[in-house]
């Protein structure tokens, strides 16, 4: 079993930064995230996740992440503090330019001995355009389009130079061989780009692309080009379905089924017994109230804050009718798969709901109990774990769910080698 | 005295790499970077320095920049081991989105808990524009128009959260003063920036600025932005020209002369006695041969290599006559101004001068002397020195010259304060 941890702020939980104790602010603090990285690590996890935010009016509403820095940033101070574990960020195809993303991975992965995974999406927050030139999000197909180029080119780029191509002859003089250094001259309806790279090939060969996306084009990509796809599901139904389209999808591909690792996300909020994990939950939600949650929600959806009526159901033929919607269809589905299945009101959704993410309110025996169902059930081939606020939500997985998943024999006694591409088993 | 020191590959010189023991690619490995930093901070060096490289084609020639890294990750890794030394990245304002690049070095000033430093480029080599969209890169004066408004949005952005606006408070439910975060709302002629940043403000009020320009245009924005200048100069009284000139320029755009910071590069080949200084200049020159050093001053000044003959004086009243050129006018007109000055040959040239930099073979006692009568003179606020080879030419500014220069009153026993703004004395 393969397990992330996602790092969003203080914790997922949006009441995370007044349960925990210590700084309100403390994701602005190098010390934060050291200690999150060593306990991972500690727990043997394969990787740390870093979301990105590139702009700030949703986090007004959404306060974990509030303060979000750049996830290459904060990777390369976890990666001077840990010696094994995986880091993995996220970076735009939309906002970014391929040339600098590709030397920012690939020198992420040189600074971390080969522990570099890159998660590309292709932004489907509205606002970030704001940011970027004001003209409108580009609409869906057209971000995947671009997204592909832009995979190609810094796969390219990642490739550019032959594992023989770093001599250093100092004898003979010979520094680099000039013939295992390769142009990429990509020419393509987005971009231009010559190469090579300015970095030799990195430790694990290249770092290792990670995609979440889920609607056609999404699932798409992720079978051309990902290693790992995280996704949204909260039926194991779905993430049966969901995990047998994305093999097939790569085999149809030409590649291996198990060339590509399915993770849905897992919110859990635990405690030593059933009803200590749901006084946690309660405490959080309590102390988040119901707003900013409503917001996300809306905007995941695509409508309005104002159409929301909390003691109602969600307004689902609206939301299915938007044509115009350029979010994330993963998110939005799971929400909406999620009320109709169980005739929630926007209220009860809210609670029910890890933001599209399957949730588990109770012991470590319970959350071993459901990730063993689902990833015997081939559901899953772990889970990127969505902590519910730091650092007591991830010390308790790390202390209480590992040792008895490796008790179980589902989790590796020790990482398997030094890359993170060795933890996950990929070549 | 200021002192910051460049990191550039294996050292400035092209023979570093043969020069030194260690493995020939030691720049692509974490270790190396956090020795150079432990190491200058025990020195009490300012802030350490590094360029940026977007191309690969210079590099095959001129070695030490090979496998050139993202400066913003591997400043990242050299703060998570050090506690107050400044860090200074490069970042060319014609390659990157103002959004990412506010955003990046926020994070790196937050991680280093207020050590971070922007050394703001327009980028001069015209391969790089190949890996950017292919298109030509723009010529000088468009270049010096994006970064002026480049430099507005980042520095908006920097602003965006008033210092009250992070208020956390728990028990009342608060979390951020939304009437303290405003909006940037920037639409120009290169920018449509709404904002406001993701971070709340940074440790040090926002990273310092640095610029490298010594055209008309480059000067003009140091005057307007920078908190401190490096700068190619190697006749003293090209340097106190430099220096009031900037300064002038300063008060005219109603600054404080003192609020901007003049640094020379200085690279140092340092012996015990001269003549053990010259041996380690010779046997570096040797290792390294004349044909890196031929391509880069060829791409410096803007002609053809195969029009430089080594053992004719420079083409001088070519390269002023070349209307089209769009690289440095600091670099050009420093080596141009050398090779008339002393009717150099271009071998001679090239082995004269520090790319362009004042050089100093000779004792700890003797760089120390120079350094002192250039800051006496008013040459300079201090020097951004050159190393030629590390960790030797590192090791040995932090042993013997430091120790000199503070038997002399000249630098600081210790760290003024815990952000690089305090080091550097700027409010």
């Amino acid at each position: 079993m393969i397990l992330t941890a996602t790092v969003m702020g203080l914790g997922m939980h949006h009441g995370a930064w007044r349960y925990r104790d210590g700084d309100p602010f403390d994701q602005t603090d190098p010390a934060y995230y050291v200690q999150i990285a060593t306990t991972a690590e500690r727990g043997g996890l394969h990787a740390i996740f870093l979301a990105d935010t590139l702009d700030v009016s949703e986090e007004r509403f959404a306060r974990p992440n509030l303060g979000a820095l750049d996830p290459a940033v904060v990777l390369s101070v976890m990666a001077a503090h840990t010696e094994r574990i995986g880091l993995v960020g996220t970076s735009s195809t939309t906002f970014n330019e391929p040339y600098n993303l590709a030397r920012r991975f690939a020198s992420l992965d040189a600074m971390s001995r080969g522990r570099a995974g890159w998660n590309a999406v292709t932004t489907f927050v509205p606002a970030v355009a704001g940011n970027f030139g004001g003209l409108p999000l580009p609409a869906h197909d057209e971000r995947y389009a671009r997204a592909a180029e832009f995979l190609d080119v810094v796969i390219g780029l990642w490739e550019s130079w032959e594992p023989g191509a770093t001599v250093g002859d100092k004898a003979g003089n010979v520094y680099v061989d000039p013939s295992r250094v390769h142009a990429l001259d990509h020419v393509g309806p987005h971009f231009a780009v010559r190469g090579p790279s300015t970095l030799p090939r990195s430790p694990q060969g290249r770092p290792v692309i990670f995609q979440a996306g889920a609607s056609e084009g999404g699932r798409e990509l992720a079978a051309q080009y990902a290693d790992v796809v995280f996704t949204a599901q909260n039926t194991l139904a779905g993430a049966v379905e969901f995990r047998s389209d994305v093999r097939r999808r790569a085999v149809a591909h030409g590649r291996p089924a198990d060339s590509i690792k399915v993770l849905p996300g897992l919110l859990p909020v635990l405690g030593s017994t059933t009803a200590e994990a749901q006084r946690r939950k309660d405490t959080l939600d309590e102390l988040r109230g119901i707003g900013p949650e409503l917001e996300k929600l809306a905007l995941r959806v695509g409508v309005p804050v104002a159409e929301l009526d909390l003691d109602r159901p969600l307004p689902v033929d609206k939301i299915r009718a938007n044509a115009g919607f350029r979010g994330s269809h993963g998110f939005r589905d799971a929400a909406v798969g999620l009320a109709e299945r169980e005739q929630l009101t926007v209220r009860e959704l809210l609670y029910a709901n890890g933001g599209g993410h399957l949730q588990v309110v109770g012991t470590p025996e319970e959350l071993a109990d459901t990730a063993q169902t689902w990833l015997e059930a081939g559901a899953a081939d772990g889970f990127n774990l969505m902590i519910d606020a730091f650092p007591s939500g991830l010390d308790t997985v790390v202390d209480h769910v590992v040792p008895l998943l490796r008790r179980r024999c589902l989790f590796p006694q020790d990482y398997a080698g030094t890359t993170l591409r060795a933890h996950l088993g990929l070549t």
